[in-house]
């Protein structure tokens, strides 16, 4: 009986290393919130450099396969090669963007990130400077290659001008 | 010694009750998901159904205390009287909203739905048809009052009309 209750112990102790406390559960979640905020900030921050460097195709990189890019006044594009092809006439050639998170949530492998952008342009010759104000959306997933946009829309807060005409 | 390795057998079982397997983990987060599910689809069936009877005030109580709207062509607007108000101008008279949803994900409090819109209305004497399509990206977040609306936005697949002229 005195082994067989020890060995009762034992099987219940082996039982109980694959499960976790709920303070243990906590702190991972807490430990897996800071890492995610980290990793979408970074996402984030190539995302305002690609633009600005005019290199849109790198955008593909950010996204998961089946990823959802939705820009405003256009309908929304499905997978990388669609986004980078649907984002590319919205690049203003000399032009800044700058984003700014306002709000963050994570939960498992799921992220959730807002905030607002610029994207602004100097007047060169006779093509006007631009200033373009705008909020976004973005949800993040969190995948063996870290976190990737899977799903991002974004619109302006005032209506778009049409595109300047062409420097003559 | 005996008594003493049921006891403790008995302690780690005890502590026990208060973990999860992995496999009762699983069960139970698809059975949570499912459930999110259900409840954003409803919030999304309301929120058509305020827009299409004009009952903009009751899209208020679709949101967490401090929720955030984005509309297009606007600034964003946070907390619930602020978003009524904000949204009041996009009503058109007559109009039909139907909304589709296309992706959903949920993990623990946080769901993220993503979807397309139809905003439809009749011709009335002078005032043309009106068809507009876009997508939208939700955030619900699960509250004690349920799963509510915590960010939204949309935008459409074409630049907004400007709003008909009044009818004479």
């Amino acid at each position: 009986m005195r082994i067989a209750a020890l060995a009762l112990a034992a099987v219940v102790l082996a039982g109980c290393g694959r499960m976790e406390t709920p303070e243990q559960q906590a702190a991972r979640m807490q430990a897996e919130t800071d890492s995610a905020h980290a990793a979408v900030a970074e996402g984030n921050a190539r995302w305002a450099r690609y633009v600005t460097a005019g290199q849109i195709d790198s955008l593909g990189l950010l996204f998961v396969a089946d990823g959802v890019a939705m820009p405003p006044n256009v309908p929304g594009a499905t997978g990388r090669d669609s986004i980078v092809a649907r984002l590319r006439p919205f690049l203003i050639p000399g032009g800044t963007l700058t984003l700014t998170n306002q709000s963050f949530a994570a939960h498992g492998p799921i992220a959730v990130a807002r905030g607002i952008f610029a994207y602004t342009a100097p007047a060169q010759g006779r093509t006007p400077a631009v200033d373009v104000r705008g909020k976004y959306l973005e949800h993040w997933h969190k995948t063996d290659a870290g976190w990737l946009l899977a799903e991002t829309t974004w619109n302006t807060d005032a209506p778009t001008p049409p595109p300047p005409p062409p420097a003559r």
